[in-house]
């Protein structure tokens, strides 16, 4: 089959590799029928991400089709369509059974595209078949389910319900990025009062602005903690949402928040912040850092099904799988493409 | 009548002051009966609470005996023997109504011997008297409810149940001194698995034992993170408090937690701390900070009263009201004199 | 001045009675501007409440504008235009710092047109002014804020809230009056993935449906148990909110949720209902009942502000102060009028 | 091998019948080396539960050694000493991955000497071994350990954690045979204020005397909502806990809670009971209901490993496998015999 290997640090390449075979009984083969790329598969190509041995299949999202299973499979089907998860549950461990198998201990995790071969292939092996993949509601699209293997349960489970926004709520969404417009997607199911988007990037505020802010604020020209307290009534935010990963962007979220206010980190971040306990003991701060665990896609795949979430508006560009590379290229510009997410499609 | 008065960094003097009227309706004034000294009396002596003015009264912790009240004070009356709390509730603010009394915006808050005179003194003004004041089982001792002033519901509210103790958990308490040792008795209530004292001193990891830490580390000497990791099979700990104020302790916190851990920071900081998002952001860690409520003083007064909690142990040194500057000397070297907490009474 | 005096079972009259005066220094005197009639006080008129004296002026929901107030009170002031809570909160007992002062020990509670005179009245006497009325903000109507005054903070609190909807939840709303009706709207707060009007009244599911239900049945006509198996792939409902208060349908409620599922009971009761703990011991069920607290009436005034409540349609019908005898007519008889809210105006 | 097999209300005999073998690959087999007699066995052998086919081999609590796996199980080996749980979780349905294996949709839940052959019996097929068994500490008896197999918790998830027993709380146990004993040793964890058993046989409240009770009321010879009014100053319990299973006990847990208390509802009922709505509407209560999900197991086997829960306490009286008969008779009989719970040994 095709797939797309990584072959270290700024190399990759859509080529020939052996087809997948069932090798633990709990194992199944999914044909890909569609496909995204993620932030993250960015990250790996640079380097970032140095347990990403050469030689590995990228991609940790995709609706398929299982073609085989293991003797262990017991509720997934040659047949069935499914919805593949970044997050692998081994189901046993006791990170799985209370409802965490973002740590999970017994073999899940993030582990495709990662640690194992992944989704951005003609066929993929999905360990743990029975509880890493989500049969879905009739009526679907692909492509909104798709956007149910990270980013949304991502933005809702680390940055919406980490920092318990509720009604009424000012929110503010730091970094407005896929990720960020997914906070901003997620927090609005909770109806908050505000949502104010900041980032450095007019184009992305605009795109903010369709998903849902009501505010924007480019803090590039403008002093953001000062707009919101502006907004609040000299209070703060409730909640802040970092969805960039640097140092600046966290600690802009630290001076947004309210006296109780709570700050959500969904960043990827390799370098470490500052903490300004010397201003921030006395506030009832609450700051929460996470990796998706994927206790809510029942939840979400319930609000994609009642046409609660619009979730069809992140894929902005469309290709064919083997056009993989030109989807890559056009993922990795969106100042120039505006691309949100791209959706691959047998 | 006499009082303590501060005068500027390193000064003050047990010296002749004007005895304190009402000023406001909702005001009482309160005999002091027994009262207690603060770490944060020491900092203010440092000079690390700028904002405390020269001439001011200092403390925030009494029992006093009511002698006259405003004409707005509906529910105290003279004769009332009264626990006077570290935290003053304008009870019509929305943080007042929400339970945060520490961030009241009607004028309460920390304010006794911080922004008006305070409660080390013959007599004290005590503002908001009906919602700033607690009357107290019969059977129980000044010296008990008097740790109900500010220590233990901060250990409480700052340490426990932000950081959610719960039974079966290991909790870390990383620094022992007076409001450690709080956050070990009220660690208690929830029956923790495993209780572990780290510090520097061995004359305060021997207290912590006698409050019930069952594991003890000085961590001067033996690495408190792999201690961890022993007792925990390689997990770290459910909770770690922080009782300090120092960058150290609170990046110690962030390496002793298991991933979904709680670190609960108690400490009244003067610098900012790094915080390693480059390893946490993956964990779903969860860092709080707070200044004390009060919203738990009448279950520790329950508590207390039900002979649940031995408030009683902390009061190790006893003194005269008069003898105010011997107070402060004992309970200022611990180290030599073992003091955790010293007691004055009429 | 005018009021409506209640004269024992049946009887009411619109006439002249003496001018309130203030009585408590903590009372003010709120010129009436904007009142509702609540089923409740068609209850009282019943004779369902006989704590409820002849000589009572009734009504506990008004808009108004501060005449006079005690001494005592520190934040409202004359002209100011206030929300007059149906719960007077007296602000220092334990249940109203606790968050609850619908059970308020300290003379508050729900007092107003109950146990002293209310607010269908050109003007009205309210205790505990500082604690018990809101300010609001500009660019509201009278109209939609006087919705606030009892009806949607007790759909919200006693109904959603209590039944812990979330996002993706199927709700069942049994009953679709007034409250009902309010109780939907406060759900969609929570984005359900199904809002499930049940009622007798065809009028009144077709009202529902304006307010927000995506499904409805006449449980006269169907089975409204088999219809939810349906909806929801035969789990039963996540919520039922009961907003009648007979025995029929609290029991159509507790049959009607899935295993873990929760009943939450807003209507006002008059006799016992059976609970099935014979087949109910064993799933996981939850009932919450309870008086509204209005500890989210900030929250909502926020939503209302943001329009992100549209409180406005609940008022189908206004009428002058002058009128309000015609105005209970029309409430009293919703099946011929339409009626949901009555609004009366200065 | 032997094993108590039911023949039909009334009917049991201790009798030779094939042993178990591995039907399903995720079947382990477990050699039975201690177990004990639930008052649910009680209630088949009534014909209370008639879906309980005669043949059936009783029992649901057991350690054992595991002697054979399928081919499927992949954290159980042959040689580990395991408990084996009343539930047993697929481990792949929506409510085994939400922590509620109680209601398990995919063939577990509480099936063990009930859907199928139980533990009394030299040797027991344990369906999904992996997600129903768990390893437990060093150091540990297995006569304390096998009281996690049901008793405790049940007593603990059902009573304590619905109920929210929190530190301070005023907690009522109305039943102290042996749930209620496990539901104050499990509330006991919490540190309420008062723990108040409630019986009709005076040696029952002895024993809860022992177990934790601070307070003893005979609801035979006194009122024992009268006897809470005093204890909490006239205001009621906080929870009430019901661990009988007839309505008049349910019925008088309502009337014993304070507004805004919990009634949490152990008993297995076999009809229904009255809901005072006329009265409870009005004050905030919560009832809850529950099967054990055994979420809190792992939880409960760290406290047992750290002593803090004795658990060895319950087991009053030892008895041989082959003794089961004898075992039945004396557990059935506690007026008489004293039994708390009766421990079999192989």
């Amino acid at each position: 089959m095709k797939a797309l290997v990584y072959h270290g640090p700024g190399a990759k390449a859509w080529e020939d590799v052996p087809d997948p075979v069932v090798v633990d009984d709990t194992d199944a083969i999914v044909r890909v029928d569609t496909v995204t790329i993620c932030g993250t598969d960015l990250h790996i190509l640079k380097g970032d991400t140095p347990e990403v041995a050469g030689g590995r299949i990228l991609g940790h999202e995709a609706i398929g089709t299982v073609v085989d299973v293991g003797a262990g499979v017991k509720t997934v089907t040659p047949g069935d369509r499914v919805l593949v998860s970044c997050i692998s549950a081994c189901g046993r461990c006791q990170f799985c059974r209370d409802g965490h198998p973002g740590q999970c201990t017994g073999g899940g995790g993030w582990i495709l595209g990662h640690l194992i071969d992944g989704t951005q292939a003609e066929y993929v092996r999905v360990p743990f078949a029975d509880t890493s993949t989500y049969s879905f509601p009739a009526g679907c699209t692909d492509e909104e389910i798709l956007m149910l293997a990270d980013i949304l349960p991502t933005a809702y489970e680390v940055g919406v319900l980490n920092g318990r926004v509720g009604p009424g709520d000012t929110v503010a969404v730091v970094g407005v990025g896929p990720i960020g417009l997914a906070a901003i997607t997620a927090a609005s199911l909770y109806t908050p009062g505000h949502v104010i988007a900041i980032d450095l990037a007019d184009a992305r505020l605009k795109a903010a602005e369709k998903f849902g802010a009501d505010r924007t604020v480019n803090s590039g020209r403008d002093d953001a903690a000062a707009f919101i307290q502006d907004v609040t009534g000299g209070q703060g935010a409730d909640v802040a949402i970092e969805a960039v990963g640097v140092p600046d962007s966290f600690e802009l979220c630290t001076r947004l928040v309210r006296p109780g206010g709570r700050v959500a980190n969904i960043g990827v971040h390799g370098k470490p912040a500052t903490l300004h306990l010397e201003s921030l003991w006395i506030r009832n701060i609450t700051v929460t850092t996470g990796l998706v665990d994927t206790y809510s896609t029942p939840t979400l795949l319930r609000l994609v099904a009642a046409h609660k979430i619009d979730a069809a508006r992140f894929a902005t560009h469309h290709f064919k799988l083997s056009e993989m590379e030109d989807a890559y290229e056009t993922f990795a510009h969106p100042a120039d493409t505006g691309a949100i997410k791209v959706v691959l499609a047998r």
